[in-house]
């Protein structure tokens, strides 16, 4: 923690500062300068409390933090790279690993469909919701059990290890008893209840960033999971909230590589969810492009391939993304 | 619902949009223009995905909407306000009802100074959380249930209300049986079923809007609780996050004066959340400003009066806001 | 500036950075702590660029800047508050001012009718303007100096000092010969040549903030102006773009709060552009609230007070607002 | 556009909307619902102000857009790509071309060993500031005439084509003569007269997104310089403003995509100004990470490679991003 003073602080205010973080026993380090001076203190143990409070003292005119408050899943304790092992797919090593699905499951026919068309196309695993968290309380929030069942059916028949939504504490050990990997959404990044609770489970967890989470919230609520003696995490970034309108979310890509150097935990994209229109998201190369919504003659449109596309299931049923 | 077809789209396209209309029971209206067409759709009934099913037609351009998706809270439904009655406090009457109190409850001795000093600066609800969500796993969570005895026991000497969040279903019985109000936090405010949780205890439950949540998702927030019955929802504005750090969140007044138009429910204001720095509130008219903060000689600040002061707690020690 | 470094950096990188430091004139003050170091360096010759170099250190964590670079502008130079004179209106004293007009100037007789209409209701000042900003190539952009003459009559004849947009270098000498208050616009607020041109003039300029300028880059563009030797600037809060759209704008009062102890500049407000919805601006005390838009019926509609209200307007003609 | 009545509107109402629509010679079709009553305009005439004011209207719940307000960049009026040939250059056709260059040219050693590492690189045009928006007025602000020249013996030396910005309308003749792409920058793509001013002049202008400008207003600010009979616009994605500070900007790769699709004009993205952290471009494959900055010991960097890296002239001098 820095403690910048304001210009023309005197004696008598310093000396308030340092005796204040004596009574915490720290040391502040005086930088004096032309303009204004400045205290530092440079310790592990600088409760978070302090630093508002220290904000307040006369001839005080602000303070910065200069550590992060996650440890665990900080690359500085941890260099290598988190490996995260889903029934034999590797997350977070040199392979590329595809999830894909529909958003919600509805119903036998398309999920069996759905999956068989995913592991065509050559992905790892399937996604697919039981459980859906809606914005309305009118609208569809999933099969539950039902859906849990037909997801490990799915299973059954294509080998492709299932991802699923987890919405509250009460829910972990049924969604635990059918689910692969354990999915918090975007809407409970900071459900920490539910975070200690997959936590405790030690199955992998599927962690979506929050709408309008920083990078730093975000390794915050993984370090909630790992502090749980769970290192199986992998980070999903499927857009924020951003003044932009035009697509649903704005997939923040920076964030990938930032997160990338600040924590070992493995990173995956979103891209369908993250733009919120499907059409979006063509595989490389691109094609020639026609006016947007290309129209329900999709035979033209290459299969979009990423975690979230409901490109399978275009196939047999239309379906709205997640 | 609007269908807005492309410029140049032809009688086949447009046809198979009116029949997957119909195949829902919808009729859509045409409206033929110079450049382009447009389809009406003016139902109650309309699915949210159909919508989205549509954009993916062919020659379809994109879709509005034109009705808002919450009902029972709807100022256009019931277009008289609501009135909150809090152990005979009334919430949404023509009364300004300040509720004032520490972030967290700590000790015996602090809540029982502050409740003292809230009652006699006037406000008429004691508000301290007993559970208190926090983005760190290492920072501290409140007291629990002492914290909620504690409380109890202020409202004994002071004959304040009390306002208390709960943070998670399985403590709502808890949080329940000492509470008047139960606050739901900002970062609750999609926690469905807690949501509904709330809701079946038809107790007053003061709604804190998301950080990042239109406003419209904070009315079909609300909706969830009065679905289940329970009409007695306090809305809470207390700061958005947007792209400006100097303060740590924006206060959106904006917000205030417009859900006051699409909703009957009462809306209330934490300033000093919303700013994030409690020296931003201080009470009009406004003193001449020395250069921010202004030190800990607190003896020369006026009080801040809102719903979230922490001055109340700063004569008897220093403490930090929520 | 302080410059942090990784935990586990050698004394060889420490070096370094102070060597680089030194090849700047500056002195670099260590302090140690058990978990890493970090450098402070107090001094006001800091070149900007020094900071992002010293990032891509060897072993440099990242670096904090710990002053703002505006200088006239800002408090702690100067903490007496700034009063501005237009034609013996003061600005920033005790008296509340209100500014006052249509969005654009449209005929004589709109101008005439509303200036009088302004001057009836209690203000102060007219603005209104001659040369707008528009984000369409193919919308009305104002009557240019024909409007700045209508402007000139209407002063002439209400008494009420004059304040316009200018909009280009090339046109602060036109504007100034007929404007008392030279407006600067959101879009232009980072417009430098356009800020020093007027800075020139050593007239009142009322600077708005930028759509998504942060309060610093706000102070920065006041200090191209005073930096010219024109002490008269009136900061002008105006709404900022956020993720929320259910409103134009979102009104940014914290800035108000926290601009005035940053700097002595006067701050203003201008709530119905702000909102971007007049109805949204009703005065104090609040009326009994119909569902939205209240129709045109406007004579059951208490006036708008505030800076930019279009409710003057309102009893000529409609118009909209800017 | 579409006029949405209240629920229980009434017939006048509804009249009283045909009729002003009628006055400027719209046709209003109604829709009627179960619930409420929409009144759909279509046509190309409608002005901008009418939808504001018929909002204002009894009975008017709110209006709705449904075209967009640009034209001759639309890709519904030319679905074929728009192809910029700069000396030869192709940008918009089937190969990636690469732009970089210094932030600002600083010196004749500087640009000139820039130019060449750039041209090794393989880069197709040499970018470098001679004019350059700062947000404080102490800071370095450019060669002027003097870098131009400098650029147009870096063109001679090495037959790379010069983008370089102009800042001001009454610069463009002189960044004109040397130039071959003229960029506008963020902060000024909402200047309107410089857009025009560049329009006129026929040559290629790089029209960077404004830090929180929407889709469609950059289309709309593009739409400015094509009005002035010049089709020669590259839009370049650069970078918006989000509420996640620990980066520069956020990346929109979205809008590239949704982009492409609106417009024919091509699109170019700036991935180091973007992310504001020149180590957070590498280029493909990703090497193993080492925690962030990596410091100056930047042999062992991979060399990033896009629009705007600092990369090539890290090997002379040391640096700022722009």
């Amino acid at each position: 923690m820095i403690v910048v003073m304001q210009t023309g602080s005197n004696e008598t205010q310093i000396q308030a500062v340092i005796e204040r973080l004596e009574e915490h026993h720290l040391r502040g380090h005086l930088v004096r300068g032309a303009e204004r001076t400045v205290i530092g203190v440079v310790g592990a143990a600088i409760p978070p409390t302090l630093r508002e409070e220290l904000e307040h003292f006369s001839g005080v005119k602000e303070t910065l933090r200069i550590t992060q408050p996650y440890k665990l899943v900080s690359r500085e304790l941890r260099p290598a790279d988190t490996v995260v092992d889903v029934r034999g797919i590797v997350v977070g090593g040199n392979r590329c690993v595809v999830m894909a699905g529909p958003c919600s499951v509805e119903s036998e026919e398309q999920i069996m469909a759905t999956a068989r068309a995913v592991r065509e196309a050559g992905a790892s695993m399937l996604r697919g919701g039981a459980f859906k968290p809606r914005s309305s309380p009118y609208t569809f929030r999933g099969l539950g059990e039902l859906g849990l069942r037909l997801l490990a059916q799915a299973r059954e028949e294509t080998g492709l290890p299932i991802v699923t939504e987890v919405m509250t504490p009460n829910d972990v050990d049924l969604v635990a008893r059918y689910a692969d990997v354990l999915q918090i959404g975007a809407r409970n990044m900071q459900n920490y209840q539910l975070l200690e609770e997959v936590g405790r489970t030690g199955m992998p967890v599927l962690l979506k960033r929050g709408l309008s989470a920083t990078i730093e919230e975000w390794l915050l609520s993984a370090e909630y999971v790992v502090a749980q003696g769970n290192p199986n995490v992998i980070l999903c970034e499927r857009g924020i909230r951003t003044f932009e309108t035009a697509t649903r979310n704005t997939l923040d890509l920076n964030a990938v590589a930032l997160a990338r150097r600040r924590t070992h935990l493995p990173v995956i994209v979103d891209p369908s969810h993250g733009t919120g229109k499907w059409y979006l998201v063509p595989p490389w190369p691109w094609p020639a492009l026609p006016p947007e919504p290309m129209g329900s003659s999709s035979r033209c449109i290459p299969t979009p391939i990423g975690p979230d596309p409901t490109a399978a299931s275009r196939s047999t049923r239309r379906t709205s993304p997640p």
